[in-house]
């Protein structure tokens, strides 16, 4: 028997630094004057590109273990394995936005969220055969079109990135938009379980 | 619904480290003297100015949650804005002090700075329209005289950073002490809401 | 008297740094195409091993805070010791990747594992030596064989890196996988002890 | 009124942070052989000496925070100062260790400590007045020689290790074994003013 809330504060943890490293990575320009600056806007991009994934991952993250209730060992790794490929998303980050987006850099870019989505859908799947399909997390989850689209869509992106880099841009763009839209059904789900009890 | 506590955590957890990730900026100096320390007084000086604005930004954001009930995914969202430009504070600082308050990367720490300050009052405003106008926040906020000035002075200094540097600097300087003043706000009128009771 | 729950928080803070950090080591290829990340084979494979490991380290920590009631001084100060040890992971994991498994980092990189299963050990001895012989945590660690054959499968490790560097190497998979199987013993005593109350 | 929990929080995420970040400055050597560990012998200790001293500051501050009750804006700013100081403690371990205890960076590594150590005064200071000299927190310190004895040793150690570096070296190793000697104090009293009650 785990503690769901030390299993929170660890992934809180190392989500928050994932997010915080990644502008070391933005090293200070060379120059001193504005223009100094202009080399540097495909760094930022894909800061604030990783940045808004992060934050979308730490908001789910929080809606999928406000509606757990028991954590076993296989959640426990399930939870390590998503932030392995979180922990990932510095370093291609970096790569990308030094080299402007480049092909290769784009597509291996695309390989680590499809990674995370996949051990995000993972994640997911072990909570709910752990509660049972009836359960809250089950219920509010239903058919999961976001889950089940994300990763489709970032499996057309990685060749795409080596057609145009910016056919892969717009997707991951895309899908984070989608996601930014804010995810009522966990929330809703909760709160008729509670009025109907 | 959301738990208020996890956001308190997460917020802590990056700002703690924005606040110490700086320190990284700080290189070893290249000689073993005591002179060798003397081109780092610009790097040390930006150093603190940072950390002094983050522990006000911590304190106030201290504040506002503890005046705070309820969260929503609009709330939240307005808090990763607001840790975004925080994060930005590292890189801004560490080129503004390498290259000794060269007017452009100070003019830079200023844009900075004003975003920060336009997403903390963004995210004030989200609070108080979550909980009302009679609520203890937004009675403690009361006329926010320095949530509104602190915005007009940074667009002060940053164009002035090209006329001289030293008058920017003055300007963050002002506004680090106005806010150091503590502020004594929500805490009086929480504590009046409870005699009230 | 010491707080639980502030030692639990602070070793979380420490494990969930150094196991982000690690990804600092994996700097951005030169090239930009993916050829260029085939160098980094080691350096990718050398942070897998090493997040299993801290992954495990926190599992196992996790479970014996859990089953911990009081926490003295001496206590404090063999964690601190176990969390001096993993603070070293990073550095041997760096150097060991980025030299493609040499002999000598691969061998420094068991010396690592060696003390901090040696600290795990020392502090597993504290907590028991303050609950006795007769506590939930000491019934449930029993014999406790892995905690016991590890450390000898690293002195073996060590030198043998230095035959083959792949020996060493699979006997650092070979504890971690050992480890990955789930360790139901605390978690079955812990269950028994609530029953026959 | 304020949150003791949160600046408890915030105050571990700091030191957790500090004490591992420092673990970046031990760059990987560039040999591939055991021999090119010996040039970082003296960033070890260096690395090892601030380890100790990191975990003295966050033992003695989790007893002191301990017995506090209530926190003030400016127990707040106090705690910030001590945080302030030991965030440089990276930056001055590296600079000793990779010069190996040259005698200028050695000097101001005690200049750190010698300044932590007087913030750390001011913050049980300020806690101190805010609870009143009866306070257990003020019945546990008591004389405080410890307190008082490290800075006047700090003092001495600056300019001795211009004589010759050990001598400054012997000297912290000194305090921190001193502090080391674990702390009967605030657990004695407190224990006895439940007693008493």
């Amino acid at each position: 028997m785990m503690d769901k809330r030390r299993l929170e504060a660890f992934s809180d943890g190392v989500i928050a630094i994932i997010i915080t490293i990644m502008v070391l990575e933005m090293k200070s320009p060379h120059g001193i004057d504005l223009a100094s600056l202009y080399p540097m806007l495909s760094v930022f991009l894909s800061y604030v590109l990783s940045f808004v994934y992060l934050g979308i991952y730490w908001n789910n993250h929080h809606h999928m273990l406000h509606a757990t209730e028991r954590v076993s060992g296989g959640i426990l790794w399930a939870n390590l394995h998503l932030l392995f490929w979180l922990s990932l998303i510095p370093f291609v980050t970096g790569w990308m936005g030094e080299n402007h987006f480049a092909p290769a850099p784009t597509a291996v870019y695309g390989v680590v969220l499809f990674m995370a989505a996949i051990s995000y859908w993972n994640l997911q799947r072990a909570i709910i055969s752990k509660h049972g399909q009836d359960s809250v997390l089950a219920t509010a989850i239903g058919k999961d079109y976001k889950g089940k689209l994300s990763p489709v869509l970032y499996l057309i992106a990685i060749p795409s990135a080596f057609l145009h880099q910016w056919i892969a841009g717009a997707i991951y763009v895309f899908v984070a938009l989608m996601w930014l839209v804010p995810d009522k059904r966990i929330e809703r789900v909760l709160h008729d379980s509670r009025i109907s009890k």
